[in-house]
């Protein structure tokens, strides 16, 4: 089961964190761009070289701490069809690095369209005779504002292929209780949504307790959390905003069940980035900011 | 002004309709896979060049009578890199013969991941100096479930290249009303939606008297579209679920201004794979198809 995967390897590694790949080319040192445009030119090509060439060194000086990376979608599907070799090329690298894949697409639609979105990210298109996997990542982000049957496709292949996938419900942005926040009746629209995801995938609980269902649980709101992680009892959360986008290590612990379970916080930038606070060489200040992330999670989470 | 471009277009044509090209193997005719497959194997590329030769001939069938196309993203992005080529040159070639591009990825983020979709589908990429547009698609579907600060990227890369947004306001599938529906004070999640997309906007209505931020209302909800239509007087609707979903032309043309104006009907599957029910060759079939929709929808905005 999907979760009893990635929670397994979150045990083994002492570590509930994932790496966001959120490669985009600002956060690449300039002398690799450089390289490939001397011999690729000025192509979304050259760019999509540099982009593996940064995510294969992320993944070799980080896979034996970290372990889960977050592609985030968009930042290959800006280089086109180079972007999207790259984005395949990266999760097969890291499965073949023994880690697990979270795809963030934020995907979303009805009927036989969600149903090619999951078949695309998490299952594989029948060619022929021949049944090809065109990414294979172990889950995908979703988002449920079209309601259950635009989840229900992704959930069933999810099922089927022993993926996972995880709904937006409180997200980590200034702006996200615009709506979330909104009251129906006496629940906010962020706690129906978690529990309208939880209630769908109850009957696929695994090992570890959780569903096939997990939930993005925004680091920057803690109180927010803190309620979900108490009424979505059979939920993996994953924790974006820690880091950048100003969430403490304290805050994201609140995501955690009471046996520190249950969760994985993402940083992206923080981590990818780190060389240029740091001045170190890229990987070596993105394996030791990981260790720093780490270690203050696991404090965090011992005095919680 | 991306929508003026728009209205201009089908007011030239008479015809309020955008053929959705929802290219999935199962709509094209099996002869035209088994020959890419006899020259390319069974492989995504295989895949790839028939749903390319595909979308040219309907292109071409299509192009004189009907002003617009939505390539779904999911049936490209199942197909890998390749699927990415065949989304590019689909826009490509659309646009070449003078249609209006609207792709249908429903994307959703924050901050720069927003910034990079817009980017991707809307504008453009910096590689060394060069700019270089991976889609260059005239409009996007949107949804806003993160708040204004998900939006707010795609809508000012709108502007600046002169494209479009459309934002998931009350989609077309049976369970849309789940979240959607449910009231928040004394209106809906959904009308509220729609209101803070055009209050957003409201500062760049074109000539026609849209902002560039549309809405997706869907033809299966014909009370709603009436009464969405009422409340966003300035906000351009794009229709789905008309044919195959259930949505009829005298509920669909209840998006429309009273004007006639101010709204674009979709149809999929029951033009692009016309061929199936009708027996004729696949492009006439979609073309007789895409007369009849014109014709029903004409008359159903004279009679309303």
């Amino acid at each position: 089961m999907s979760f009893d995967r990635l929670q397994k390897r979150i045990d083994e590694m002492k570590n509930p964190s994932v790496v966001g790949l959120d490669s985009a080319l600002e956060h690449i040192p300039p002398h690799i761009i450089e390289k490939h445009i001397a011999e690729k030119g000025e192509t979304l090509d050259a760019a999509a070289a540099a982009v593996c060439e940064f995510n294969v060194a992320l993944i070799d000086a980080l896979h034996d701490i970290v372990p889960a990376i977050k592609p985030q979608s968009a930042y290959y599907e800006i280089l086109g069809a180079n972007g999207a070799l790259a984005l395949k090329l990266t999760c097969d690298y890291a499965k073949s690095k023994g880690m697990y894949v979270i795809l963030d697409g934020k995907r979303n639609d009805i009927g036989s369209t969600a149903q090619a979105y999951a078949q695309a990210y998490l299952g594989s298109i029948k060619i022929g005779s021949k049944e090809i996997a065109p990414y294979d990542a172990d889950a995908l982000t979703v988002n449920a504002y079209l309601g259950t049957d635009g989840i229900r496709p992704f959930y069933e292949l999810a099922i089927k292929h022993d993926k996972a996938v995880f709904a937006l419900v409180k997200t980590s942005n200034p702006s996200a209780g615009e709506l979330q926040d909104k009251y129906i009746g006496d629940q906010t629209l962020y706690t129906h949504v978690g529990d309208l995801m939880q209630e769908l995938s109850m009957d696929t609980i695994g090992k570890y307790g959780y569903t096939y269902i997990g939930a993005v649980v925004g680091a920057t709101y803690p109180d927010e959390a803190e309620l979900l992680r108490k009424r979505l009892d059979k939920t993996f959360f994953l924790v974006p905003g820690y880091g950048a986008q100003g969430g403490k290590a304290a805050d994201a612990v609140k995501a955690f069940d009471s046996n520190g379970r249950g969760a994985i916080v993402n940083s992206s930038r923080e981590i990818i980035a780190a060389w240029k606070k740091s001045g170190e060489e890229y990987t070596l200040a993105a394996r030791n900011e990981a260790i720093r992330m780490r270690e203050e999670l696991l404090d965090a989470l011992q005095r919680s």
